[in-house]
């Protein structure tokens, strides 16, 4: 009875299908791939724990009242810090702003950045939750084709010369879905393609830290060469999730008409939590606590390769992960990965079949496997399952 | 540089005045009306400690990870529990969404009911936070008459006959800025003139248990009559405004698409905070609290009256509050409040100008007090420094 006082921008946004996935794998019998959660591992419990403590002892009334819009003035310098040492960033405080995790901060850059209309690439695929956040907003997509070293750069060219797209949106580490990682010689390449362009690149790295093996870190596109770049932090995946804290680094000019969207969104972010994660990372060695995730994480990710080769038809492509959360699997052409979840739901293992991630979804023959959540055994027994599941396509 | 880039939307919301004002007044020596903040006496940080350790050791690794976006289930069969015994309301937990915070409800509201052009009904004055969340949407805004006993039934009827609002935003009880409440007679007679209309009607209520008399408690206007009502409440005022935990109650089938919104705004509210704050009902009684804050706030509210009856010129009229955080002033007509505001910094105490509370300020006499920040001798100094300004104009 209410879809006639619905705005339009609702109508168009899509639901998010991951989530009504989520409900048919609540069986406890179905192993499931399909979510895309940490391991509790990557929660630090006891140091919370201490953390919380010590801040109500030290700070009172300050953690439960109401506070500034950009942010915990601790927390945003030691963003500075960490970016300015790991990723030579030549910012200050003035170029951070807290956010309600990472999805609030594409919440705001399309409530400030995208009309009806405006143009935006994505990678082909890309990030579900961004496309709900745009679509919002009216965003024309432009997917552009991603190859295993990155953006393909004849794609690219052609799809900045036919869009002229007014904001390019790029996942460079351990790409959800894909689990794709730009190389160092391949951003560069696509640096060159648009720094004469009037687009703002945004790069969004949840998953940045997870890389698997000691290989020296990729520096991302662009830094410190020009002002157009945004650049997008969590700490969902190496501290905790729940806590709702992400970050937005950019020119302070663009920091300042976020904030106003922010006074608009939520007046500012969860001011307790802030505070304990200041006082988690001051009081602990953040570093040697990822370096526990990504063993686990390096263990679970080399079961499943180890399981897809085993067990899957030679003619399945698949991403061998170097960090982050996520395997890419591509059935041979004209697959339906639709019905394959059908069977696969059949024989109790679930998996996120590749739609949701296409602004067009057609001929999809794709799915996307988390193995965070799941001891190696069972990883081994769900991939067997879905190679039955396959094989009987 | 990069006004080129921002959306038309944000380019025609305000930036919120009143964190302007705060700026101003950080000195120390500034007697300051003019925030919103509950006193830290309404956060129950010994109660509060003990929680936080409850829920660690109950819950683990739950308080930390991803959670679902309509709130946790202990929560919301709270409010659902509170809202049958105390406001009568035949609802169920599909008829609450937890939010974070009230804003964002306000936010969440805009992204899915208002279209660009689309009429919005405010009180005039009204909330700030509301102007400024729908205009973000484009919201075309109608302000009508508010009087001493609630909205002006001739204005009401002449505004809906010639606007056709789509939405209604009220805040019935102690309203900001005013600090008005709506008598029962007033709420029958609104509810009558828009029952029939197609008209979607908000009721904020932020301040409604902070009520100082103990007359009975006021209807909400069309309790169970009919699909068309939203209500918004908040832990803000009565447990914590930093933890960010605001809640709606509507339709379920509002709930439904509000959740959709809320899933690209920032997928879920903080869990650990709904652990809490849940928790936290669980094992106090709630309105035990509340009638510690009560009565502070009204020690405070009597504080300021007297000064205001002590040393306001008489041809100065003001609200005397029932309840809530706020006083209105109204000054003679003509007298410029932004010119006040400067000698009243001068004199060392501050206020908010009435001008953020209109959509169209236009010679604006009125001006907010808030009386919850400070003691009750340090009132009756700002006050008398407030007269002596005013005197001088």
């Amino acid at each position: 009875m209410f879809e006639k006082f619905y705005t339009e921008r609702i109508k168009k946004t899509p639901s998010s299908f991951i989530r009504e996935i989520l409900k048919v794998t609540q069986n406890p019998e179905i192993i499931s791939f399909a979510g895309g959660l940490p391991n509790p591992i990557s929660f630090p419990q006891e140091e919370l724990k201490v953390s919380m403590n010590r801040i109500a002892d030290k700070f009172g009334a300050k953690i439960y009242q109401y506070s500034t819009t950009t942010g915990l003035d601790s927390l945003r310098q030691f963003i500075v810090d960490k970016y300015r040492r790991v990723h030579n960033m030549d910012i200050t405080i003035d170029n951070v702003i807290i956010t309600t995790g990472s999805q609030q901060a594409l919440d705001l850059i399309g409530k400030v950045l995208v009309d009806e209309g405006d143009k935006v690439m994505l990678e082909n695929p890309s990030y579900l939750g961004l496309i709900q956040a745009f679509c919002v907003y009216g965003a024309d997509f432009i997917q552009t084709k991603l190859d295993d070293d990155g953006l393909n750069i004849e794609e690219l060219k052609k799809t900045i010369k036919e869009h002229k797209p007014k904001i390019a949106y790029l996942i460079p580490n351990f790409q959800n879905p894909t689990g794709l990682t730009y190389t160092k010689e391949n951003r560069e390449k696509v640096f060159e393609c648009i720094k004469d362009e009037d687009m703002i690149l945004i790069q969004d790295d949840p998953y940045g830290e997870l890389r698997f093996s000691d290989d020296e870190r990729i520096p991302y596109i662009g830094v410190n060469q020009g002002k157009k770049n945004i650049y997008l932090g969590s700490f969902s995946k190496i501290v905790t999730p729940g806590m709702r804290l992400g970050y937005l680094i950019a020119d302070k000019e663009i920091i300042r008409i976020i904030e106003t969207a922010k006074q608009a969104a939520d007046l500012h972010s969860n001011i307790f939590a802030q505070y304990l994660i200041s006082d988690y990372l001051e009081n602990n060695d953040l570093d040697l606590h990822i370096e526990k995730i990504k063993k686990l994480y390096k263990e679970q990710a080399g079961a499943m390769v180890d399981a897809m080769r085993e067990f899957f038809p030679s003619d399945i492509k698949y991403t061998i992960p170097k960090g982050g959360m996520f395997t890419w699997v591509t059935l041979k052409e004209n697959a339906d990965v639709m019905q394959l979840f059908d069977r696969a739901i059949e024989k109790k293992v679930a998996f996120v079949p590749g739609h949701p991630f296409y602004v067009k979804p057609e001929n999809i023959n794709t799915l996307r496997l988390n193995y965070t959540n799941a001891d190696c055994e069972t990883i081994k027994e769900g991939i067997k399952r879905l190679s039955e599941a396959i094989k009987e396509l």
